[in-house]
């Protein structure tokens, strides 16, 4: 049996082929993600990707808005506590299919309060990362910061870090008065710095990003990056709680620095960075051997 | 003498017509903000807003967006602790006008670690409120949050509730579950709950208006309401420390109630409602009598 994994997001997907001890023998990008397809156009897609890697015993495990109500077949959230088994148990086997596939569910969770939490796709990151016990962060659009323990993700919150961002920098009145998004790192220092040194958050500090510039106090050149820092300072300082030593971080490079910086003002320093495409490849082959 | 005042912001413009004993004896409302004009528009606009009001020994005091740097003239911030005597010190006498014309000028603040924050505006309500010792809470698309004491504003805070309201109703993931803007109390209030109750405050709880929509425990029509609820709730909670009883709010009556729901979670039940036009009406006279 030969296994393939699909990491089939909103905006694009990526398909890994793996060799027989899991390694990754090739690697395939195509921008046809899920919100830009219509139903009915899925199993097309993936026979043009894959083209070529499919042979009659080939099994195709596909995480992420594949799975949403409004992607190919909506795979249903699976509740936490949730551990590798369980998602392979829960994986829904795809019938319109060009090979056997099958879609990994996403996992809800709720807190003592009754809050709702979804995820979809980050789950498969979770998985390739390894399940070390402790805190799993995955910064982006909206950030998940998840728990394990022995093996299971127990539950996990959502910072809207990503998206705040965007709306702020280009849709509000702090955006209007930002020039350019060239990184400045005191300037997303001193955001971060502020965020976390607030007692009351970082909501009464964003208002700054536009007062700051007024007052002649920061330049406009900054902005962009002051508000990353305050945006990103705010989200570990509410996460500060939930935040041990021993913190595993999948993102990007880039990101992962922003990030690291936070953390360490906050006095977080035993971080492990995870590349996030490596985490999705790895979850997918972990979960094609869990497969029945 | 007689006074004219002008409620001039980015939107609209307002002018009272005072009586010799303070009272308002007629208003009128016109469209052409601040943000619409181009700077040489502005005393045509001013003269045929207050025609048939001027007479040789009138005085037009005006507050608002209209003294910013992208307004008529700049009136520079004051910065706090500042009182009505300061404030009418600091009025910019402007020459182009069809009348003895003076700016109110806004007021800056920074905290004890730097951070900035300005007004424009709200500085002439506070005074219309009475400026009596305690907390000032001016809900909006930039709330304000100002402390008096001694008949001086000494500081204030600002919370972007009413633009982040607008940002993630309109323009972001949550928003596109949300179906309509009826309100909903239940709603509201659940929210308001939920931002108080929780010790991280409002960040990790924004994504629940659409998890709990995709499991199935809220309604797309709560939505807009209970995003509400967390926005106030959470903008209550992270002012909470800087909240005694005595508080007073200016704004309008649906403001107002919402505000008065959550602060009541929050234990703050000692409010006085102020009407926001009325409290702009009266710091306008205030400030006009105390011109030089």
């Amino acid at each position: 049996m030969t296994l393939v994994g699909v990491d089939w997001g909103s905006s694009n997907l990526r398909a890994y082929r793996f060799g027989p001890d899991g390694a990754v023998i090739d690697r395939r990008d195509s921008p046809r993600g899920a919100a830009r397809l219509k139903r009915d156009e899925f199993p097309q897609v993936l026979a043009d990707t894959l083209e070529g890697w499919l042979q009659a015993d080939t099994r195709v495990v596909l995480a992420g808005m594949v799975g949403a109500r409004a992607g190919w077949h909506e795979a249903p959230y699976l509740p936490c506590p949730a551990d590798p088994a369980g998602l392979a148990a829960a994986a829904l086997r795809v019938e319109d299919a060009p090979a056997h596939c099958f879609i990994v569910p996403g996992l809800s969770a709720r807190d003592a309060s009754g809050v709702a939490n979804v995820m979809r796709g980050e789950e498969t990151q979770i998985l390739g990362s390894g399940l070390s016990d402790g805190t799993i962060v995955l910064p982006g659009t909206h950030s998940k910061w998840a728990r394990v323990e022995g093996g299971r993700i127990t539950g996990f919150s959502t910072i809207m870090t990503g998206e705040m961002y965007a709306l702020l920098r280009n849709n509000s009145l702090l955006g209007q008065l930002a020039e350019g998004d060239t990184p400045d790192e005191a300037a997303f220092t001193l955001g971060a710095q502020r965020a976390l040194d607030n007692p009351a958050g970082v909501l009464p500090l964003l208002f700054s990003a536009r007062a700051d510039v007024l007052l002649g106090s920061l330049a406009p050149q900054a902005v962009a990056s002051y508000l990353s820092g305050l945006l990103i300072g705010g989200e570990v300082a509410a996460m500060r709680d939930a935040t041990g030593q021993g913190l595993v971080l999948i993102c990007n490079a880039m990101l992962a620095a922003r990030y690291q910086v936070a953390l360490a003002l906050a006095g977080v320093t035993d971080v492990t960075v995870v590349d996030g495409a490596d985490a999705v490849a790895r979850g997918l082959w972990r979960i094609g051997g869990l497969l029945k």
